[in-house]
This record gives structure tokens, C-alpha cells and sequence, in this order.
């Protein structure tokens, strides 16, 4: 076996026995992942996945951003590659430096993948390397393998992608068509269209006009598209937007002021503050859409994208090359929450890239303002210890319930499983330790550890 | 019962063994309280407390800022209203929400309050609202409920309040007059009078002249007043001093400077820089006072102070809706430090809500500076998690006895006993898992537990 | 004994065995200790060390910023004097203060060496303080205790001293001249010529050109001298240089605006932002020198050296007063990493006094970028809690690979084997709770408890 059944609880006696107890308890309910990056247009078509390398090295950043840091070439992995041309040469490579994964999550879920759905039992390596590729590879050509059949497998209840304002959402359209009985979303990332700074802005924001039918080159004919793209994304089942932000500053100019910023922005006038102070004011103005249309926020900020000068110019963006920087919350939210923090109808769930925002201003801010929640730790948080933390720093001023259960946030749809099986033993190791250090009663626990692992998801993404 | 023998004590069994060893040899020490917010006059009049909701929300932040984060209403909750006029309605709303404070420090202090004080056996819900209510209710008034009853109960040594320098003192001088022998002291804190963004500040200003026979329209009237007013409330007891400046700055301006400074700022013309650089000279002023006349120096820096505008403008401070910033010390301190910072006369006790700088900065600063001390984890970190991590973070830089025992720092006089049995259960929980790792022979940690309950605290604040 | 056998492991039996299994297989191995700051002399004349205060007290800064934080004069200990004279009276000052440093690892590393070197039972304090004194004042006169035959009982691999470029390392040569088998090599350390902030700076630099018959009055022939005088530290074993910039700025000016900015510098003419650009510059000169000649850059950023006036007045640089502050990497190192942050020739070894770093910025920069590792916990986090923080927070992402083995970065010799015993001990510690937490397999614990504190350092240092 490569997982043992008690991986990730704590070791000490009482405190297992609560965690193994907990995690029976809540280890077979519905996945719901309000949150990621899979691709709605697999379940559209229902294609096999290609071959073992083009499934788990060229599309997870992880995986080669570990094997780039230790000198492994990326172009040895074709990674940027239209298809991978030898993908069993790419296999290798990644067998052969599979060691390199000890103590990290990626390891955690590959094995789980390795494991449940392929069968593995001796670990990957140089060794095992042929054996990994011919018996994944041969299983990926069978029916129960098919993106439709593994959603089933891994009883997903819900699945929500993460598209652009101008994406026409045909995948997700021809689902609903197909009449598979599957509830998989839209979540509206706007990004590309709020961002100055994304390459052909101006472009961009004409192409969102032109699509709804609005004049975008006025402040308001800007907002009134977005308004019916975003209505547009809930007829498909969309309950969120998500925000990916350099930071979380927001800003709430008069309209005056902000319809001059944007003609200087779309004019491609603006300097780096300007761009900046429009991001800012276009989370607020979200805010405002998402109070009429019910729709939930997510903020993910502080991730300083494409460090790696030589690795964007080569390889483009999303390669394993985005580096957290430091984030300000108390400063940076307030002008949006002096309008909307108090108001009823508003949900904004916050992520973070900086522990040390947790203690200091994520919990005190989601343990006082109504419309504010902790969103689970994110990307290189979405860990064992990471998790581990996350409850520590968070629990005591935020409580459990202003925290948003687990989000998978990935492109890996084989790793979804195993992902939500981390997050749900690290909450019941949490609550484990909670009741045998008696700062918890039992029956307390076997509520929250359903709770964390499927009512508090449904509720905040309003599901 | 609502609590366990061994709670907050690792469960892993050689340390339990050692923390509940340490834990009796120092569980009925008495109670030394030098910083808090009760009042004065409770002791001096010892009226009945009026009702459960009165006592137990109405007053508490931690409780009503988490049950607004829920959506409840402030005003259901009778929250800034001079008197509640139902308190049972009140307390059903917040039994039936007591479910949010699971894993918070705030379920621990109100558990330990609900069964030693008023012998409650089943948790709080809204199924036991009215019980608990009513076995409350009644016994807050048999006459072992009343203030200076339960002062004694508690064990209590010494209790320090917190007083503006404009504060006659009249129940600490009614405490002392009416022959009642407890140890009820004040704290000067002079915040009002020192920080120029206070509402009204040059009134206040000259109230204190006017109070202590000073011109307080010049530099060396008002330097004067603050002197005396020390002085005054010294003749009461008092061995301290508090400041809860938004930030750490010092400064260390020429005397002309200085002076020129502080007639702008009294005419209220000036900036918010120079308001927080006049905030920054009377922190090195205070230091310079406290090497004359001795008072010991607490700074509490940190936090963002009414930061939901609408609370603010509704229900005024202390509301819920404080939120930690980054501090900095480093930097910060050093004019104070440059012109003090070795002088055997002076002790400065640092508190933090960026726990980031325990590691960084105040370990360090705290190690080598004679005059610095390390208060005990303050706020949203005064809770096992944050006081563990404080002792992990801060001890092996500062070691044990650069730190100062706890402060209870509240304003719920029956959560004393329970914050403190708290920080004594943490104190030993980590001395227990030192000396289960061989980091510590067991005879130097039940000498240490005992100075970190009772010593240090009253060499520290020079008890 | 002083010291038990299992300290530092976990108590829980599970955890505890495997820690003890690893612990065995390693503790014998050598030491190589690839940076740090004992005395080639010390080896070259192979004197015998002077009395036990002028070994244990006088130097360590650690031992008397702690003593000093508690109110002990440094006049009374002797520091900063050329010759202890009263090393008796010093030593009983020490051991009536040594109850200070529980809980802190300068305890683990005393303990150590009065136990297994000096064969001490009884735990250091006032009484038994003559004992302690008489006992190793006579041991350190036998032969078995002079500097080269303690470096063998030490079992030391390799032992790097970090020295100017300025310093002839005539006492390295001499060892080489004397045939004693023994790996003593230079770490180059420019910091005192490429600081514009350092006293005598423009004469240093003069110093260096004359040294090394370069004209260094010119931005050309500065480089040459360094260049130079680096090529004459590789011909004595050095493998790396080291710098201790106040920041991890970096810069990549064009040559021309480098040479113009060098004049301004040499004619001490730079204001302090234009010496932060030398020095940011002056990185980037170094890595480009790295990649031609091969030494593994060593930073070490983030200390604010000599915040206490008054002591470094007195008594000068590295007394104890030196006090982290936030450092920052993501953007810092970018103009460098934009450079040569992709070069298969170049290893950069980052260092960090700020902990919030190791997760938001450190792990994933030696996550991604080829040419980065990750120091070893440094200074204050040199400790068990900072070093299994450090495990904590940087595996997940960077991996075991991308750190690089121990430093125990010592002026302490007698110090070396404990501070590598400490780092084995935590290690193994950290391994077996992931072995018992079922997230590793044993059989890799042993392969990386081996790379740990063997193979990764000399890979990382290119020894």
C-alpha cells in the first residue's frame, strides 16, 4: 500500500482515536468544489485523457516548478508544448525525481491517485517508472475512466470552473444539453476585462461590449455589460465571482471620478497607480453588483505572477514561476467595507498567500464584519501543515463558521479527491487534538467535522 | 460538567503527567491583575451585577463581535443601549448562537464562569437559555455574588484598572476610605491626553491644567500637569503606566522642537503626521517621566481602531470592529531607546497583535535591552493557541524571565479567574511538553511555573 | 547526566522510536560545517584556550545579551576588554545567571560541552560555580584539548572561516604548511568593501587594489580586485562567499550607470539610498563573478546591526545588539534573478531573520528558480522551536532538496558538535513524526536523515 489509513492524524493515541472516529463519520459525503481550474469542455466531450505524462506533469505547476528547481529542463518535459510528443520520456523523468516530493501535498495526492484509481502498490521511481506509465496508460483508454465516469466515481455533488466574462460558455451549455445529470458551473473571473494591466485590455473590454451589447467605451456601458455577463454566467448555475488581484486594495471613488479613471484607462493612459486605484475600485464595484445579484465574492490576492522573467518570455504564464509577496488586509478592504461590509446580501470570502495576515487581520476582520469569510488555505498553503495552521491561527477569533469548508482549486481533476480526502483528515486531526485536549466536546466535533466538510460550503457559496 | 480536569493540557501521557504536577503546585496561587479594564466603583459601591445579558454580553466584544459576524443584529443584542431592557430576550439570542464560540478562548472562559460560579452541568443552548438565566439571575443576588465577595473568592491580590489622567479617582479613593482591604490600583493611562486624534483633544488638554494647577497652553505647563497627575494617582497606588497608540513610534525631539510641536498640535493644526510625531515625543517623554518618578511603561500598539464605519457612527468604540495592522518595532522604538533604553530605572513592557514580530523583533529587542519586557499575548492572542505560540516564538531568544507573568487585560470581572487559569493550564501545558522532550529538568519548571504565575508579574510591575 | 539521551525528540512512544532509529544511523557522522566564524589561528598555533570565561562568556554574544537584558553589566563581564583579568569573578557572575537561559538552545549547547567535553554532572549555578571553573581551567591545559586535537575529536570534515578579502589568511596557508590533515577553508566575506556604510570604507577599498595591484580608484579595476582577490581565496579551499547586507536588495544597472555610481561612493559622496543601490548592485556584480568562478553565494539579510547606541559607542559591532527586521525577498532579489536567476552555474544560498518569509516568499522561490536553496534556520532560529518551524513551513513547497544541510555559524568552537548534535536531534524529530503520521515512509526517513546532515551540504557548498 503506499497510503497508510491513518496518514495525517495525529500519532498520539487519544487523539487518533477521535480522528479516525471523525473522519468515518464524514470520509464518504458528496465532494462539493465550489472553487477551481478544471475544464468544463471534458465533460462536454467526454474524451479519454491522453497518456500518464500530459494527465499529471505538463498541466500541474507543482510538478515541474519542483522538478525545474532542482535543474530538470523544462523543455526535457515539453512542457508548454502544444502535445506531448514522448510522453513516456517525460514519464521518466518525472519518476526518476519523484523522491524530491517527500513532505509535500503534491506527493500526498499523486500516491492517492497512484493508488485508488490505478491500483499502484509499490512507489513510483526509476524502477517503477514503465510499470506506472503501461498501467495508467491502459486504464485511461477504458470507459470508467472517461471525465464523465470519474465525476461520478469521486461523487462529486458539485463542480465549479473558473471562466472569463467573454468565454461563451459552450462547454458548460452543451452539458446542460447533454442532459448528464452533473451540476457543473461557471464561476465569473473577470480579470482579463478589470485588470489595465492584462495584455490587449482595451481589446478585451471592447470584445465584453460587443458581446452584451453595450457601448464600453462609456464608464456606464462598462458596468452594464459586466452586469449581463454576469447574469448571463448565473442562467448556467454561476453563484461566485472570483477576483485575482495583486492585492486586496479596493477604492470607492464617486462615479464622476471613477468614470474619468477608466476613460484614462481604456485610453491606455494610466500609470502603474492609476491601473492599481481602477482594480481597487472595481472590486468595489463588484461589491455593489453582487449585492443586487446575490452573487458570492471571492478575493484571492498577493501572488506576484511570472517572477521568472526567461520562464514568462518562454514559456508564458501559470508556470510555476508566481511568487507570493506581502498582503494587506486592514487598510486595503476598508473603503469597500465603509459601503457594503455591513450590508446582508453580501458574501466576500477571503484568500491569503501570507500566514502572517491569519492571526493578525483575516480572523479578526471575519470575526467581526457580517459579510466577510475565511476561504481555506490557498495554493502553496493547501498542505497538511498549511491547513494545520490555518485552523490554529484562524479558529480562536474567526470561529469555525466564518470559515467556507475546502476548496480544490486545481487543474488536476484526478487530484480532486485526494485533495478534499487531505483537507477533511487534517480537520478531523484539528478537531481530534480539540477534544482529547478537552477544548472540545465529542458530539461537538462529529457536528463540526460535518460541517467543515459539507454544510459551511453550501451555505457560503450558496449553493 | 461542563469542563475537564485536564483541559488544555497535551494529551500525550509523560507530559500530561508533568503539566498536572505543575499545574497543582501553582493551580491556588493568588491572582495578580496588573493591567485590565474593570471599574473602580463596582468595589466601591458593591451593588448586585443587574441580569445574565448585563453581566455575561452586553459588555463583552468578543462575544457581540462574533455573533454580529453571524448576522445577528447589534440592536437585538441591545448592544450601546445605557440600560437592557430585556435581558432574557438578549441572552436567548445568544444561548442559541453559542454554538459560533466552539474552539475559541471566549467558550472557555463563559464555561469556566457557568460552572465553578454558578454550578451550571449542561452546556448553554438554546434548550438551556432560560435555565441558565434564571439560576443566574438569581444567584447574582445573594450576597456571595456581590463585587467584593467574589474579589475575595477569586483570590484576588491585586487588581489594576485603567484611568485617564482626568479621572478624579473618586471609587479607587472611595475603596481606600471605606477600610475594605483589597489592593485595587490604577493604571495611568493618558492616551486622551497625549494623542492628539482624540475627539475634543484640547479641551481635554486644558481640563488637565486646569485639574492640576498648570498653564497647559505651554509645553512645560502640560509636561508639568502630566507629572503631577502621575503623582496623584501614585498616592493611590498606582505602578503603571498604558499607552495604546496606534503605532510603536518614538521620537526624540530638541525640548524646542518639541514645544513648537505641541503648539501646533493644540491649536489643532496639525497633520496627521505630525500627530502621530507628537504621539511618538510623549511616549519618550513618558519614559523620561517613568525614570524619574518610576511607573512602569506598558505599550499597546497595534490596532486599527474602529474600523467598521457604520459601528462607529452607530454604537461609538470598542465596539467589535478593532483590527490588528503590521507593527513594527525595530525601528520604532529606537529614539526612545537611544535616549533610555539602557537606564536601570525604566521597565517597558511590549505587547503585540502582529505575531509576526515575536520571532523577528521583540524576542530579540527584548534579550538584550535592560528596560524591555515581553507582556503576556494580548487580545485576540490572549488564548491557547496564541499563548503557546508566544511562549514557543518569544523563549528561546528572550528566555522566561525577560517576560512578565499574564494580564487578564478585561473587562468581564468574572472571566478573571478563567483567563488566568487558562494562561497558568497553557504555561504548564508548555513547560509539561519542554520537560517531556528533556529541554528542561522537572525541578526548573515547577520553579518557573511559579514565577511566571506569581513572580514575575509583581517584580515586573513592581508590586 | 546533564543531558538526556531522547532530549529534543517527541514524547509520543510512535514518533519517539523512529526519532531514535534516524538519530542512530546519523549521529556519527562527520561534521562538515561549511560556514561560520571560528579562527584559522586558533588551529595554526594550536595555543591552548585561556580560562573558561574567556572561552564560554566573553565571546558569545548569545551568553551575554542575555545576561545583560537581565541587568548585568557588561563592564562587570568583561566584554569588549583585550584580556579577561578576573575570569573567576566573570565565571561566578555567569553560573549565578545561568538559570536565565532555560528554555533557550545557548542552554543545549553549554550543557553539551560541559558534559561530554569537561564531564561536568551537576548543573551550572552559583554553587557550583568554582567546581565548574577549576575543572575546565585544568582540563583546557591537557593536550587533548588544544584547538587541533579538539577538531579531531569533533570528527570535523570540513571547518569554513569567514574572512575579508583583505586578510592574507596567512593562518590558512599556515596550516597548510604545517601537513596537519585537516579541511580549514576561507568563506570570502566583502561586505567591509562593497559597504559603502562601513567605516574607512573608501580606504579599504584603496586597500584592496594595492593588495591586489588593481587600480580600484576605477569601477574596472574595483571588479578586477575582486575578482583577484576571490581567485586567491579559491587557491586555500574556499568554495563561497557571504553577505550580510541590511537588506536582500539587488540591482542590475547598466556598467556605465554602475561605474558612475561607484565613483560617487569611492568619494564617499553617496547618500543612503544611493549606498543601498551599491550594495543591491554590488549582489548582482557577485553572482555574475559566481557563475564565472564557481563559489556558492551565501546572503544573509535582514539584521539592523548595532540598534543600541550606547553599547556599540562603548563597546563596538557584534555585542548582542544587533535586532532582525522585516525583510522582504519576492521583489528584492528580482534585478538579480532577472540576470542570472536561471544560470545551471550559480547556487545562491538564502538566509533569513524573519519568519514570516519561510512560507510566503522563501519556500516558493527555491520552489522554482534552479540557482536558490534554502539556508538553514539562522541566529535567533538557530533553536529547536526555529528549526522545526522551519521544517514545518518550507517543506511543503521547496522540499527537503532545496535546503541544504546544517551551519552552526559559530564563534563558539566548543559549540560545534552541540549545535550539529541540536540539528540532527530536530531533524530526526521531524522526520519521525511525518514517519508517524504515516506522510513518510520509513525507509525514506532514513535516506533523508543521512542527505540532511551529510550529503546536502556538500552538494549545496560544492565541497
Amino acid at each position: 500500500m503506499l497510503l497508510h489509513n491513518d496518514r495525517l492524524f495525529p500519532s498520539e493515541p487519544s487523539a487518533l482515536k477521535v480522528a479516525r472516529s471523525l473522519y468515518a463519520h464524514i470520509r464518504n459525503l458528496p465532494i462539493v468544489s465550489p472553487h477551481g481550474h478544471t475544464q468544463a469542455a471534458w465533460f462536454a466531450t467526454n474524451e479519454p485523457f491522453p497518456d500518464p505524462a500530459t494527465l499529471f506533469v505538463q498541466p500541474d505547476h507543482y510538478v515541474f516548478r519542483m522538478l525545474y528547481s532542482q535543474g530538470v529542463s523544462m523543455d526535457d518535459l515539453e512542457i508548454g508544448q502544444p502535445v506531448v510528443k514522448d510522453p513516456r520520456r517525460v514519464w521518466r523523468i518525472f519518476a526518476s525525481h519523484y523522491y524530491l516530493f517527500r513532505g509535500t501535498p503534491t506527493r500526498i495526492w499523486l500516491d492517492y491517485a497512484f493508488q485508488e484509481l490505478f491500483g499502484m502498490k509499490e512507489r513510483l521511481s526509476e524502477k517503477t517508472a514503465d510499470l506506472y506509465f503501461d498501467t495508467i496508460a491502459e486504464k485511461l483508454k477504458a470507459p470508467e475512466f472517461l471525465p464523465r465516469a470519474l465525476y461520478e466515481k469521486f461523487n462529486i455533488e458539485l463542480l465549479s470552473t473558473t471562466e472569463s466574462p467573454l468565454d461563451p460558455l459552450k462547454a458548460h451549455q452543451a452539458i446542460r444539453d447533454s442532459g448528464w445529470k452533473a451540476r457543473i458551473v461557471p464561476a465569473f473571473r473577470p480579470d482579463a476585462v478589470v485588470d489595465p494591466s492584462f495584455t490587449g485590455f482595451a481589446g478585451l473590454v471592447a470584445q465584453l461590449g460587443a458581446q452584451n451589447g453595450e457601448d464600453t467605451s462609456t464608464w456606464k456601458g462598462y458596468l452594464n455589460a459586466l452586469m449581463k455577463a454576469r447574469a448571463r454566467f448565473k442562467t448556467l448555475g454561476c453563484t461566485s465571482t472570483d477576483h485575482g488581484h495583486p492585492t486586496a486594495q479596493t477604492a470607492d471613488l464617486s462615479q464622476t471620478d471613477a468614470a474619468a479613471l477608466f476613460g484614462k484607462v481604456i485610453a491606455s493612459k494610466a500609470d502603474a497607480a492609476e491601473q492599481e486605484l481602477f482594480r481597487a475600485q472595481m472590486l468595489t464595484e463588484m461589491a455593489r453588483m453582487s449585492v443586487e445579484d446575490g452573487l458570492v465574492m471571492q478575493i484571492h490576492p498577493g501572488s506576484v505572477r511570472n517572477h521568472n522573467k526567461f520562464v514568462f518570455e518562454r514559456y508564458g504564464r501559470d508556470m510555476g514561476a508566481d511568487i507570493p509577496g506581502p498582503t494587506g488586509f486592514v487598510h486595503a478592504l476598508r473603503p469597500l467595507l465603509d459601503r457594503f461590509g455591513n450590508d446582508k446580501n453580501l458574501t466576500i470570502i477571503l484568500f491569503m498567500l501570507d500566514e502572517s495576515t491569519i492571526s493578525r487581520e483575516l480572523a479578526p476582520l471575519a470575526g467581526h464584519y457580517p459579510c466577510l469569510r475565511l476561504g481555506p488555505p490557498w495554493w502553496f498553503h493547501d498542505s497538511p501543515e498549511g491547513m494545520m495552521r490555518f485552523r490554529e491561527q484562524a479558529t480562536e477569533t474567526a470561529g469555525f463558521y466564518n470559515t467556507v469548508g475546502f476548496n480544490d482549486d486545481t487543474r488536476a481533476f484526478l487530484s480532486i479527491p485526494a485533495r478534499h480526502d487531505v483537507a477533511r483528515r487534517v480537520d478531523c486531526a484539528f478537531l481530534g487534538r480539540l477534544v482529547a485536549e478537552h477544548r472540545l466536546d465529542e458530539d461537538e466535533a462529529f457536528e463540526l467535522a460535518h460541517q467543515l466538510t459539507y454544510d459551511l460550503v453550501k451555505k457560503a457559496y450558496r449553493l
